[in-house]
């Protein structure tokens, strides 16, 4: 049993993954598929007249500004096209996918921010109207309900509050929360790019294997949304995973490369 | 056990029968809920550039035209904005809902309609890129599963094709295809009008009872969206419901109030 985040940046390509899940299932593996939905939810964000925004805690980590409206349209992208159009893609393949959100079952509980501390323009600032959070409980009976009934659990984010409310959490950490819960052993994080890379955006310089160690010291090459991938993947080796890779979700067969070693792989 | 279906129309209040879900769930009460969004998908439709066109067939049915582009807006706000919403609301007031598309688990399979045979401007014409059908089969293994562990399935379409693909069916129909399959015997469909109106829009003129031998009389009273609730009614009492009632979902204590005959009682 693996667990498959599948990121939501443009140019990953859905179609070769469903192809490469469907040989998978095919052959008898079990997995647990996580998928993000940015790049959509950012283009449907302008078209619907309430555009994007980002914000930097003060310790460096950019996240999506959630206002109740962005969280509506979060849900339409994440929940409604991104998860059915995977969902669909699957059960036109032959794997029986059933799509859900955190919220269904209270599949990904967690606290909700009472306040986030940013930086803008130079100046701290404190955000309280925001819906973010982190995920912290997992009803991993609902996912084993689900596995051994023979279905291939497809989870988006949002996650619930423990008071009920929907909050936007980041899909890497609650694929690592994920994996932890279930007890797999590998996680594997598919994305716009071949893996960690050395001197980002050269693509010549993917860094091919980090021992579980010394992966604090990359915390430093990570840029940007990759930030957020390292600490995933740091939150899930401290949980007892054993290998994780970061691997191209552009090209043909990504997951069968990615469990075969090609991208980052850390362990 | 019985299903209720919540339409989609505009004035229906979501967070009074939520409110009243929450109370029957108390009580010990299982029940499937099945909801629309077609108000919200018209007004999306529209700022998304793409806006809604409404097709009527030969019989004179309306239904809406699903283009592939339509597909994806309609899964936005039925899946997304809706279902999530309508489950964090039940979450939120200590219901443990799930909710699922027809296409999750291949829950509401049926038959993709090669071609729809419409009347536009007084001629008849012939669609065949429409994603439109019918339930046929719904997976009772995947809601009495879900059922057994004490969820609440809170379900919407679109349904899948048996080949794979998203089709729009209409939920009137969809939640009596689920009663018939699950044995229910009651189903309630609340919307945004009282019950079936002998002169529409006049609320004065509620039809109280109607005997199911009867109701094929009644389909001429039905106004443009009414007739597919009728027609789903019909096809509930053919496969064995013994009570239908239509509802008003704008008022307090909705779905009780229907189970104590307040509306068109159809038995």
């Amino acid at each position: 049993m693996f667990i498959l985040k599948i990121g939501g940046s443009s140019g990953i390509n859905y179609d070769l993954i469903a192809d490469d899940i469907a040989a998978l299932v095919k052959n008898g593996e079990k997995m647990v598929v996580v998928h993000g939905g940015s790049a959509l939810t950012n283009e449907v964000a302008e078209k619907l007249g309430h555009p994007p925004q980002f914000v930097t805690s003060v310790s460096g980590y950019t996240s999506r500004r959630t206002d109740r409206r962005t969280l509506e349209i979060f849900e339409m992208v994440y929940c409604g096209q991104m998860n059915k159009g995977l969902v669909e893609k699957l059960q036109s393949r032959g794997v029986d996918a059933i799509g859900l959100s955190g919220l269904d079952g209270r599949l990904w509980e967690g606290k909700r921010k009472a306040a986030i501390k940013i930086v803008q323009n130079g100046r701290r600032r404190v955000l309280r109207d925001d819906f973010t959070g982190k995920v912290e409980r997992v009803n991993t009976d609902l996912l084993d309900l689900l596995l051994s009934a023979g279905y291939v659990p497809v989870l988006t984010p949002p996650a619930i509050s423990y008071d009920g409310e929907a909050i936007n959490v980041d899909g890497d950490r609650a694929a690592a929360a994920t994996a932890i819960a279930l007890g797999a052993e590998t996680l594997v994080i598919l994305s716009n790019v071949p893996g960690l890379l050395e001197e980002f955006p050269d693509e010549h310089t993917l860094i091919r294997h980090i021992p579980a160690q010394s992966l604090d010291k990359f915390m430093a090459v990570a840029q940007d949304r990759m930030k957020k991938k390292v600490m995933g993947a740091q939150e899930a080796l401290a949980g007892g995973l054993t290998r994780i890779i970061f691997a191209d979700g552009r090209v043909e067969n990504p997951v069968r490369r990615a469990l075969n070693g090609e991208g980052t792989v850390i362990e």
